[in-house]
């Protein structure tokens, strides 16, 4: 038997008022044939996931008691890493000490433990099963990068290479909030795959210093937002574009208000505007005869919806992206880490609420559980 | 050879300072095979052709020397009506008297005559030859009819039929505009074709008179920029949306800003925004939560360009447009006509000018000229 936690609330709210942490078992003696009962290693904090809680994001997990809740609850967070502790006598696809990260949002990812099904688990090589192959090039994937694959490496990869179809060596991309962890991922992806890109960032004191690091990342041209809406350097970035013999196809918006319009602008004809975010809280704005006389297209981007219906495609990019982590080519985001100690005195969701509340880079928080404890 | 005369200009800029009139002839003895020598019936005034005077407009006329300039001039105006006075020897399709209206745009209309070939030229039924049919239910084009056809009627056609799927009886569209004349003729046609539809008006204090007369036309829901953006009006449309068993699947915008916004957010799932003009002259402004989570998309239109290489479906669009006009079906926005008088010390540009200096309505220039004079 099993004793586990996990980070539930009964109501939307603030998560430092709705949140608690709840105890439930799991009997790991008799599990049904299908049945795979998982540890968590790290799972991190994602906007969306305090959004959820919030009640303000359209995908939400269905309140339940599962858990054994008196009143239904649901559980909280989206992306996380498990290792397989034990699995039911039908399962093939999966065995004790593969790492697993769930199929779908809403499963739960704050927790110590969970008791699912193989539908519920996708399968990631563990650094001990990368070692077996024998690949000098090769070497594991990191908790991190396991705990954080689902999300932003996806949405680069994705809104890079599922719309327009961009010519190596020749076509560009323009973003914004190019320092972002999404757009981070751009950069480098865009490099992977021969695409020339031009990243916005905020304007700030140590621009040279930013404009260097993401260049070194694997971005074109780091401009900053007054240089985004300057026509000097729109012309400057045409003939640079020019002088590719491409066009710029595709735009990636994070940020909208007058951002969105600048990196609009530079959208050759018939261009693809994708929207996954909006870090101005303002709406997207678009000059009119980029519409019209330019045939200017815009769209939104949701990674969730995408890969919803779509397990090949999910499992495509993965296998992708873990590819490009195990040979070295692609950098994961910095993480924050959090580590979760179970003799420790603090509860589960207070250490959530720690990662919610600091707002400087990703948190992750890391379990290093014992079984059956 | 017949004196015929054209508003031209040299160099672009307000049309007061550029335009003027030019005499030239036309040898209408010895024509080509495929000539054909037209007098002009009436031409409007567009604020497109007004944008193409200021160099503003990215679809312009070449300047040439075909007028006898002696520095290269380009014509004005882009929609009107002519009528057939001679034809070379080869020419099947037009005889004298046919009524014809330019094929493409750029080929000049404010203008006493032109000399061109059949691919100029699209015909259209004058009145005599509808009353040839003998069908009771048929009367003739008028010449405003005829004259303003190739702009207006086809951009609210078009944006009704040939993007979305909307099912009679059942699917809305939502425009800004509402009184503008697009938006009337899209008012008209969604109500020929069955289609719902929501028109958004300016705030005024005629609004209750205002909504009459739209909903007579054809519109189904009238409101104002202000019930636009309240969420009880929202809320009211979406359950009288829900009556009809359809969805607000299209948007037409012709505002920009706060009212995008508004008819965006009428918009169902997977809905789509036309933009084919930008009166608030400020830009295009979407909330980035319907890009993201209602996979709104947002497009531009300009029937200039998307019937440019589409010759059948210009064809068709007008047959349809004629047919409604003959039928009494679809009423035409009214014009206020100036008359040129080639006795009158008036020169012909002075005339345009009149019409480009009167903001209230559509300014038609009607022409009463005989042949050979």
């Amino acid at each position: 038997m099993i004793t586990a936690q996990a980070v539930l609330y009964q109501q939307h709210g603030e998560p430092q008022e709705v949140l608690f942490t709840h105890s439930f078992k799991i009997d790991d003696e008799n599990l049904k044939p299908d049945a795979v009962v998982v540890k968590t290693l790290a799972s991190p904090v994602n906007p969306s996931d305090i959004n959820q809680i919030q009640g303000v994001y359209p995908s939400k997990p269905p309140k339940t008691l599962d858990f054994g809740t008196e009143e239904p609850a649901a559980p909280c967070g989206n992306e996380g890493l498990f290792e397989v502790l034990k699995v039911g006598e039908n399962v093939k696809d999966f065995q004790p000490g593969d790492w697993v990260i769930p199929s779908n949002v809403n499963f739960g990812t704050w927790r110590t433990h969970a008791l699912g099904t193989v539908s519920n688990f996708i399968k990631l090589p563990n650094p001990a099963q990368t070692q077996q192959q024998n690949d000098p090039a090769k070497k594991g994937l990191t908790v991190s990068q396991a705990a954080t694959i689902s999300v932003n490496p996806p949405t680069a990869y994705l809104m890079l290479t599922h719309y327009v179809k961009l010519r190596s060596g020749k076509d560009w991309f323009v973003q914004n909030g190019g320092t972002s962890a999404v757009g981070k991922y751009a950069s480098q992806i865009g490099k992977l795959l021969g695409i020339n890109s031009i990243s916005v960032v905020r304007d700030r004191d140590d621009l040279d210093e930013t404009r260097e690091k993401l260049k070194q990342l694997g971005a074109t041209i780091v401009i900053s937002e007054k240089e985004n809406l300057s026509r000097e350097v729109s012309a400057d970035i045409k003939s640079r574009v020019k002088e590719t013999q491409g066009e710029v196809k595709l735009a990636l918006n994070c940020v909208g208000s007058k951002s969105s319009q600048g990196i609009a602008k530079k959208l050759n004809h018939n261009g693809l505007m994708l929207t996954y975010g909006g870090m101005s809280m303002q709406p997207v704005s678009i000059p009119t005869s980029l519409f019209i006389f330019k045939n200017i297209i815009c769209a939104g981007f949701w990674v969730t919806e995408l890969l919803k219906n779509n397990p090949e495609l999910k499992k495509k990019t993965l296998a992708q992206i873990v590819e490009w982590y195990e040979t070295g080519k692609l950098s994961d985001a910095p993480t924050n880490k959090i580590q979760f100690n179970e003799d420790a005195k603090e509860e589960l969701h207070s250490l959530y609420l720690r990662g919610i509340n600091d707002k400087n880079g990703k948190q992750l928080i890391t379990y290093n559980i014992g079984v059956n404890e």
